[in-house]
């Protein structure tokens, strides 16, 4: 099985998997400086808020690097306070790349001067993420039967997170273990994330998968070929509402009109245990030119990024502690302790 | 409020909205023989089933003008017989094209070697259409409450059918009578018959239509923009069961678990009697490449170009003769008389 390696680090050289290439062409971005780092945030070679996290860990450390040989701690967490900010500012809604740079800064004022404690921490943080991805995967894959059918929507996968991905790890999981079943890739306009990232990387894995156009998903399920959905989520609120790619909620309803059962995946810090339902999420509104591309009318577009699944129509949330199922209230509280007040 | 003239025959010139190059330019064909005919109806420059059958009437009736002036009537039956069936090669699979060439057919051999004749048929089924559509507006349009959101999908519009169209009917005509209202237009993939076509005539019309992708109408749904949904249809079984567009499904899944209307808007000629259900039908699949595009990962892709949605999800079905509802069955009876055998 071949797994995309979105980012590694390896005899000191970072090297970003150029996602603005794929489909058409596998080819590497190898930063040597903080700027090329933010460059591949910034310009989406590298996306997804795992694997920004990741990029943007060792990002920092490469750029605190020329401090290893130095013996003086003089303006060091200074300079990791700049370097961090500006990395940031490569794309500022994404909280995995502020928290990834805030977690480094912290290890730097915990030692300031030691910048291999640095790379340690990206590196940890790196582990963390393939650990989680590997438990999403073992305890998610029960859930695929051999010969079922499984609907995924978006790009879920080894591309936006490390190693395993989330929606993807139950089905890299199962595969691994020789079990064989087919993956129905939504394409996921306007963007396309089905179609040019899930479709590919399970695909390389030698996953039999099938893509399919966001409105074929109800009729497949009519016809019998869909036993199961995985999808994943960029935020739970503390009700288990699920907020995910535009179309999520299309996926949602026609599982359990089918009686199909519907998963998200995701690590327990997708949890917002301090926002109280779907409603209370602002939701971006994107350029409608994405949806109106070069066929269509000139006419106005809605170009609505995400949408809100209500936890009623969730079956259950895969998470590297276990599977939760409603009510997701409790059930959330009991995995991650009390809400943060 | 300006609607586009799909087909048109005046002054003994035939005149073809060239859809092809729609939304990005109005040009006619004028099409001068047979052959031209057979070459805009083959290469979809004309398209829909009504449209194309009134078309090849039009164009029929014109390859045998020349019998206008001969006082021979020999021979005049076996050409028509062999121009028709020229013909109805173009699109075998049209049954509408097959029923337009049939029925001047059938006209000619009452009146051999009047070629008038055969256009004043032509003219007649083009007059038919159009008042069909009217009809359906008229038994449509009060469904449409001022302020609505009516979401519709592919396009049963004006390019397709004549005139007034039969989704599009009952918008054109509330807004005729002066209601303001609001479309959305799902653009269908993968043909975007919505983004290119739906989209362009309402704006045409001066309808206020918003164009979304096929996976958004749910969130709208859920956000209370919507308030009632009318598609189109290619056929329509004995029991109430649809065919339509890919997507058709989805719609109707997600308007029953909101609780919105779905209606279905079509000629009652759409019945077809003869077939218990929608599992009957055969489901054309087409070529992978339509929906693949130039952006996808190359792998396997499925593109069912119709789908079934169940008479139990059907809130209503508009035809010229009225709203028909559950049970569909002796609805449909009532409606249409008995079964044909």
């Amino acid at each position: 099985m071949s797994l995309p390696e979105t980012v590694a680090f390896e005899s000191g050289v970072l090297r970003i998997l150029d996602q603005r290439l794929l489909p058409g062409r596998v080819a590497y971005l190898k930063p040597s400086s903080i700027e090329d780092v933010w460059q591949a945030i910034q310009t989406l070679a590298v996306r997804g808020a795992p694997a920004i996290g990741i990029a943007a860990g060792y990002g920092l450390a490469m750029a605190m690097g020329p401090w290893r040989s130095s013996s003086s701690v003089t303006g060091f967490t200074e300079e990791l306070t700049q370097q961090a900010k500006y990395l940031k500012s490569a794309r500022p809604t994404a909280v995995n790349l502020a928290w990834a740079c805030e977690r480094l800064c912290q290890r730097g004022r915990l030692t300031p001067g030691d910048s291999a404690a640095l790379l340690t921490e990206a590196q940890a943080i790196h582990a963390e993420d393939r650990q989680i991805c590997r438990a999403i995967g073992i305890h998610g894959e029960p859930l695929i039967d051999a010969g079922a059918g499984v609907l995924t929507h978006c790009n879920a996968g080894a591309l936006a997170v490390s190693e395993l991905g989330t929606a993807t790890a139950p089905m890299y999981t199962a595969h691994a273990l020789g079990r064989r079943f087919k993956v129905f890739a939504d394409e996921t306009r306007p963007l396309y994330q089905g179609a040019r990232l899930t479709a590919w990387e399970l695909n390389q894995a030698g996953i039999d998968v099938e893509l399919i156009c966001d409105n074929s998903a109800a009729t497949l399920m009519a016809r019998g070929e869909i036993q199961l959905a995985i999808v994943g989520t960029d935020r739970v609120t503390a009700n288990g509402d699920v907020v995910n790619k535009i179309g999520t909620l299309g996926v949602a309803i026609a599982c359990a009109h089918f009686g199909i059962p519907f998963y998200v995946a995701c690590p327990s810090s997708t949890f917002d245990a301090n926002t109280a339902c779907g409603a209370d999420v602002p939701i971006e509104v994107r350029d409608s030119a994405e949806v109106l591309g070069s066929h269509a009318a000139a006419v106005p577009a809605r170009n609505l990024a995400f949408d809100v699944t209500p936890a009623a129509l969730v079956t259950g949330i895969i998470t590297e502690h276990g599977v939760v199922q409603a009510p997701y209230g409790p059930g959330l509280q009991d995995l991650l302790g009390s809400p943060k007040r």
